[in-house]
């Protein structure tokens, strides 16, 4: 997850696991398969954790990228 | 619920139960019916849901985007 | 209230009685009158509830939409 | 205060007595002398309440439109 | 401190002494020498006060506008 | 610091010493080295303090334009 | 870390460690990799810390530049 440019990086995380974790505290873990200008985010194969329990399942998932802090490779 | 676009996703979950879940907590089910770039979202046969529990039938609801932190199929 | 795009579904809305749900937990009831891109809300005949109980008789109120989480009809 | 796009409606209170609620709770009463598509908001003769409490003469007062939740006829 | 635009207001307010209010309840009272679109604002012989009582003497002072709820003659 | 127009007061600051407050009541306290529309600021020379008391020695500092309150003259 | 505009700034750390601080108090150390005009930063060989203490190594991390408050040379 290194370039030159921050989203450069997201790219490079396609397909690959990452934590995303979000202003409310909540994570969610799973492949990263889409993503904008925005950060807007899609993960499939995804699951929610809350102070790092699993709480559900999800399969896949959106997440608005006004509300994500930090995303990194799990 | 996969595609190279966050937007893209959405669009295949059109006509399809999702779970929307807000920053303050409350969470929204049913059928998505229609969404915008700010992801704004209508849904169709709408609940209401506080910490998992049904508080109320709305039919139809308009959530604005910038309350919404996560979308995810039921 | 259902259509393609969020704000058809708002323009169906319209001189119908809607419930307008704020980021303060503050509720509107009223005649949807008016609203714009950023979903700045008019209502006519409003009253404002608070926990469900009426507070106030307002006759018309405009809502900044930044304020606004949901939007349903009454 | 009734028509179909949300300023016009502040339009028609020109000159009138409105009530402006603030995200802090505060609220401010004034005459309506301008406004502006940010919604920031100039009152004459205003005075500033407190839970429907009169805390102060204003004379005059200019709002940032970020900051308000709700505009309607006092 | 009226006019048809807020803006014109701040404009007729130059060199006066103004009352500024920021969300986090600090007040800032000076002479207002610059403002912007964004209403951000300089004050020149300006104080700080908490809960109206004088805390700091500042010379000049910047406000950035977007914590900034209300400007008022003093 | 005193000009028509807010950032150029802060071009009249450059390379002398500024408090920069933030929204989480942090303080900077170094010499103005750079700023940009957005009201990014680079201090050199910095130090923070919490509550008036020094907590560490920065060298320079980037602090980001959306989290400040307000900068003035030390 | 000085230059005339802010973004030269953290141009000028590139490769370097640096370390930066989020709105929620998390602290996260690494070598600054990449970074755009939203602030948005990819750090390498990274860790979390929190009050100062370290929490998680994190390898790669992307911080979404509207949490981050301050960035300063380790």
């Amino acid at each position: 997850m290194e370039a030159s440019r921050p989203l450069d990086t997201l790219n490079n995380a396609r397909d690959k696991r990452v934590l995303v974790e979000l202003k409310n505290n909540k994570q969610y873990i799973g492949k990263l398969k889409a993503f904008d200008i925005h950060i807007n985010i899609v993960l499939a194969d995804a699951e929610e954790r809350i102070d790092s329990e699993v709480k559900r399942k999800l399969g896949s998932v959106f997440i608005r990228g006004d509300t994500i802090t930090v995303i990194s490779p799990e």
